[in-house]
């Protein structure tokens, strides 16, 4: 006798989601050796506190530290199969913040709270989804820390287009998410450690007002397939071949998208040498977006805008910079004119991330 | 004076292999983080044993544990310099068995018993090697565990095809090979773990009779290449494209095969969310093939269809499945239609296993 | 107010080196599991030293032990912002002498002395820039070790083509860097761990004047790039395809070149069988130098000329064997002949490296 077949449909759609649901997302993800050096170094990640661990434990920490890059993509993938599976797109990140350091052996797990459903008005098959998610690492028996808390705002696709979608709204719930910096100590010999980070990347040479072209590119190839398996993100938008062959309308540029996390973290990555050696931490990105697709081939570029700078409260060896990362790549466009560009190409922007990092000081760093 | 020059042919061939006959195979294998990172991760595996360290530790296992699809590539990959550095393909799997379960750290080596050589009748340049094959792990000073038992069928090329190679078939040696799994514990409250992984892959929830189309693909990319290199499996059919360039016909497609222990695995992967997930371990593959190459750029789905359940002797908190796990691919075919595909394109078998797992019961283990 | 443009420059320019200037590099870098399976593996590399944490420490070793080819690429990246960034070509490695082991968890760091600078008489854009590095790993509070020192030659471009540059040169530094062996144990069964190991590879079967052609070759694939900016080696000539595209005359082959440390290892690894299973160390690679370039696609294959052999000093169980390590691809040439090859292709040198190695002996480590 035949067997009777089951097609199970994985992740949610637009129709799916109710004010306020919860999701305990499947998984969790202990950190390996192996996720580390993948993607602190695919990324062109350079503060020394991820690199090498003398340097983290003389500055306070446990060891080598996860670079919040890493924290990112690995918490956010844990919500992709709930959230995202079925998503065409993802517009926003609001609210992105860090608390907890991440080690090598931290488990990290994940839960979403549905914010908002609004609707397309100009295309019935889909809409957008507001969510906040919390990120936590277990501390032992019964112990817990809040590692990240984001929201974002995703383009999902109906599962049945006919059905009509009563979009909501509701207030995102207060997370408490502190950062943890490790204490200043004075008797660290810090300085015997300077030559190890970038020399001109301290909180005084942080100038607002300037925009740092950084100088490097990567060009991204079809490893990112792989590279997005391994961080459990399951979208199929970026790793089903076949899927795209059979409805190329269907999905953004006809192509395999590159997964948004690692745009993101290769812009931090290659703004490193620039702005992040001498960050103590990421503190939080206030709001961020992805404005073009990137493709396996496309070389990506970024740069920093420093907008202002202020103290750290009760830290006098650190300040607190704001600044715009920028992604960008370029794209063959006959006539285009551009001076960072031979003729004939153009710049395509392709994120941007409002970011506040807290950064040493010279005057208690420096040599 | 000119050197003399010493070429030697790496790997046996089929005149090569003798009634009895025992390789201690070179290497061995200490698994690593990064390993584990690559394999566990590349595969889709959502089994939070292999994921999760909290919830492994909360089920029993000293800490987060090799997916079976790992050992299996890894303790098989052991097997290849000897066995098949020279095959063109490998036929059959035969009693694949779990042992001890495989954890970072250890380090697993493994030997083969040549149990059968028959000459094709057809193609007189090659041959069927039948073989058993057993992976240990060092348990300290003396001591060590068997993870894994399994014949195998592989077609293997003769050195000298002038030469005529009389066939034999002797009995396996039988190997012990209890699979272990951890002791359920009526404190554990394994309900608060329920929602990391899938809530509708109890042994209660298995029916016999049913398919499950897995609703995921995954495209397998160059990225093979180095993947099979990671393993130490060293068949030229995977790695080394000037020799398929100067000799295309010799070889299946006349393109770098894919390893099959990659479409293997990844099947196993893809089956997770909807069979695996609450697997406590894989007991026995029965018997399993391939049935069509793969290449770099094709796409894998994975089905699976539940044969039989029966109760796990004197474990009332388990289940057996048996279960058939399907691999297949698309390809184009002007004028084919199958209800899964557009008008013009083929459903390939690639991949068949049948594969009994151990299952929580949600009696047991839900909340 | 628009804001003010910066556009670093990273590394240096062939007009920047000052004769005996010392750059302590920035980053250094903690070997993790994740890099320690990627590049041993990836190369492949033999040893079960590096494999087999159970060999590995009955040979006296305290765990499984970075390969001479990882502690080679590692240490050597972490030089490329300073020296190499702005490089056309790496030309020559010099006296390249190996100290204390590699462990997973080491930290290493790095620094250059600048020992020379010769302008080009034909190419006023570039010159060479000759320097020493030494690499050291950190061993608790205030002790280190150096695990690797050497010089090189790297043809390095100016930044502004009209600057005069005088050449210099002046004499390296003494350098102690006593490669640690583990001591022979007349306890230790050796001869139960032979079969780990290949058994035709001991100091008594190396003969001098004999060339071994290692039967395996492996393609390089894309992947070059994400191994590269895994190992934090920065140069764009490796990662940045944009740049190429706008001025692909400027580049070597008009392609991304494929970072020479690669092919470096890969030789190592494919020689492994032959002459690196019985290796307890590389002591020195003399000389060294690529003779062509390698970019995706290519497949890499190698030889080994034995040299000479002799007794290694206070060492009874090991010998001493000068051996010439030579890497070469194959590439259409219509009317090319050649016997390794089919008619239109002709052989081509990539690579070339004096490599001594400590061998053990079978009279010693033999069954």
């Amino acid at each position: 006798m035949a067997p009777r077949i089951v097609r199970k449909k994985t992740g949610n759609f637009l129709e799916d989601f109710k004010p306020g649901q919860v999701f305990r997302h499947k998984g969790g993800k202990t950190v390996t050796e192996g996720l580390f050096a993948l993607f602190t170094d695919f990324s062109m990640a350079t503060n020394p506190l991820s690199k090498n661990a003398r340097y983290a434990r003389a500055h306070g920490y446990r060891d080598i530290v996860c670079p919040p890059g890493l924290v990112m993509v690995t918490a956010f993938s844990q919500t992709v199969e709930d959230i995202s599976e079925n998503a065409r797109a993802n517009l926003e990140y609001i609210d992105m913040r860090y608390g907890a350091p991440v080690y090598i052996g931290d488990t990290i797990e994940v839960e979403t709270r549905i914010l908002g459903v609004r609707p397309s008005s100009s295309r019935p098959n889909l809409g957008i989804v507001h969510v906040q998610s919390t990120a936590r690492k277990n501390l032992g028996a019964d112990d817990e820390a809040v590692v990240m808390t984001w929201q974002r705002k995703v383009q999902v696709y109906k599962k049945d287009d006919a059905i009509t979608v009563t979009g909501f709204d509701i207030e995102p719930e207060k997370v408490d998410c502190p950062l943890w910096l490790p204490a200043y100590d004075p008797k660290t010999d810090y300085a015997s450690l300077e030559h190890l980070s970038s020399r001109d990347s301290y909180f005084e040479d942080l100038e607002p007002g300037t925009r740092i072209e950084h100088s490097r590119g990567r060009t991204v190839t079809e490893e990112h397939i792989q590279l997005t398996g391994i961080l459990d993100n399951t979208s199929q938008v970026h790793c089903n071949q076949q899927m795209i062959d059979w409805n190329p309308k269907q999905y953004v540029g006809g192509k395999l998208i590159i997964f948004g996390g690692l745009p993101f973290i290769l812009c931090l990555g290659l703004s490193g040498p620039d702005v992040g050696d001498n960050a103590l931490g990421d503190v939080v990105y206030k709001t961020g977006r992805h404005t073009a697709p990137l493709f396996a081939g496309d070389t990506v570029f970024a740069a920093t805008e420093i907008l202002e700078k202020h103290d750290y409260p009760e830290r006098p060896d650190l300040g607190l910079v704001e600044t715009r990362l920028f992604g960008h790549k370029f794209e063959p466009d006959p006539g285009a004119t551009n001076e960072e560009a031979p003729e004939g190409w153009k710049k395509t922007p392709i994120f941007e991330l409002d970011r506040q990092i807290a950064v040493k000081r010279r005057s208690h760093y420096g040599g």
